[in-house]
């Protein structure tokens, strides 16, 4: 079981059976994606104790997201396309979120020649296996600018991307790298391309819970809800502390750290949801894609606040 | 690289080479034991945004173990077996261990007989893969009390562990919940039995830093190693809180889980150096564990606090 005694667990899946029926209170296994973009929601559950009585699963968001509809997961963030896909097992929590109402900085298309220059069946690159970020650029280039790319993946820094494509699809640290340091290419934010198109923010992550396990655990669920929602507060409010810290690690100054945190937006407004269902709606023509309910995306009811 | 953009990595293994040049520093990888023995040395990292500080591997004892020899971790926990195994790689930090001087109430060996009556040749289940108590199980067995057991391993419950074998090794959740309703079993608290044998405290894990990176990066070693100590410390002051919020989720009442917190120590004194020396020293004749060197084991130098 383990190589350090006394090795009383506190992992949910190593508990013994024997004990389940003195109390059958487990913590919530929740998500977390260890991404800068995330930092802030992170920020005041560091900080507040709110950790402890989470089981808390750091992974890459892919993975959080395979999990969670997996039922791996009850409670965590997924990326809003595979939200799409699995929504009938899936209550949406209104904090956190990932969202930009306008530029994101770091969910490019980068090009050595202006995008109106790009031929009719461009080579475009995916340097990322973000399937929203992805979907995002597929649906810009294809609806809104008439072209009809042939599309490859590739790994995702800058050179990889363009060694044999006409434009790449960047994602992350090095799509804000060169947002910062474009050294002569074109780079086009596609969340602001996404406004400027549809009048929308663009949603890219959502954090949800389980249908199964909100209708067994509603009291846990919004604790978690109001930790993560304390939490993003608690960001907003201490936001010099928030770029100190990441200062401190990342590889951006302070001031490019703080600029996008200004644009990374955490959680959903009713324009956000508009923004939402506008993507849904285009979604299906590019993915396995059920259109969302009439009335969805279906949330998880919190109820009245009385822990504020 | 990730489902959900922008995806700008806190994960190091994850940040593109590209950056280096820009910021090289990152976050130390530290382990950490989500088992309840652990929980005070968690307590205030959770509480004053240590955790932001430090990239946290959450995982089983025995897998973190691993990862420290590995170099997959730069600081963590580690059985005091497997330390004594690796030492030479390795620099003790002060702050924390997991240890007691006397009962620790977790580390049983169960039989129906009472101890005196075990057969010369008993047959003994060892119910934990853990390295650390199992070997001081084995040289209680035999040197102390003159057996000469056939050992084989079980499940970690005190049902299987018992079924085919004339005494147990129990470890953990239940070994604790076995001292607190024995049954008509017999349980001998085999850190209480070390100290019998020895007058000595029983040193179970230690946590260290690797030797490279001790001499790479001292003063994010250090920062780790006040985090931890100002953990603990808060965990011993706000034990009521550490009790109350442990007994939300743990199948122990809050009296069981304040005991239970109180014998176990997280610091490394003389008294524990001592016994640890003494551990390593018997170990040597069981596993293939080279004697400690003289004057180890050895520690890294925090140098004087200055945060306090």
């Amino acid at each position: 079981m383990s190589a350090t005694p006394p090795a009383l667990t506190y992992f949910p899946a190593a508990r013994p059976a024997t004990v389940e029926a003195v109390n059958i209170a487990r913590r919530p296994r929740v998500g977390h994606i260890a991404f800068l973009n995330c930092l802030p929601i992170y920020w005041g559950l560091a900080r507040t104790g709110a950790l402890l009585d989470v089981d808390l699963h750091r992974a890459p968001p892919d993975e959080l997201s395979r999990r969670l509809v997996a039922g791996d997961l009850d409670i965590g963030p997924i990326t809003l396309v595979e939200y799409l896909k699995h929504a009938d097992d899936l209550l949406l929590i209104p904090d956190p979120a990932v969202a930009a109402d306008g530029p994101v900085l770091s969910v490019n298309l980068v090009s050595r020649t202006p995008l109106a220059d790009l031929p009719a069946a461009p080579r475009v690159s995916l340097a990322s296996t973000s399937r929203t970020g992805v979907l995002l650029g597929r649906m810009l280039l294809e609806d809104r600018y008439g072209r009809t790319p042939a599309y490859t993946v590739t790994a995702p820094d800058l050179d990889s991307a363009l060694a044999d494509a006409d434009a790449a699809v960047l994602i992350g640290d090095e799509a804000l790298r060169v947002h910062h340091d474009p050294d002569g290419h074109h780079v086009l934010d596609l969340a602001a391309e996404w406004k400027d198109w549809t009048g929308l923010p663009m949603v890219f992550a959502v954090w949800a819970v389980r249908r199964d396990y909100a209708e067994a655990h509603p009291g846990l669920v919004k604790d978690v809800h109001l930790a993560f929602r304390d939490s993003v507060r608690r960001s907003r409010e201490e936001i010099g502390e928030v770029v100190a810290s990441a200062a401190r690690w990342e590889p951006f100054p302070p001031a490019a750290l703080a600029e996008y945190f200004e644009r990374l937006q955490f959680g959903l407004s009713e324009r956000h949801l508009a923004g939402l269902r506008e993507f849904a709606s285009r979604a299906s023509r590019y993915a396995d894609i059920a259109p969302l309910r009439a009335g969805g995306p279906e949330f998880f009811a919190t109820g009245p606040d009385t822990s504020l």
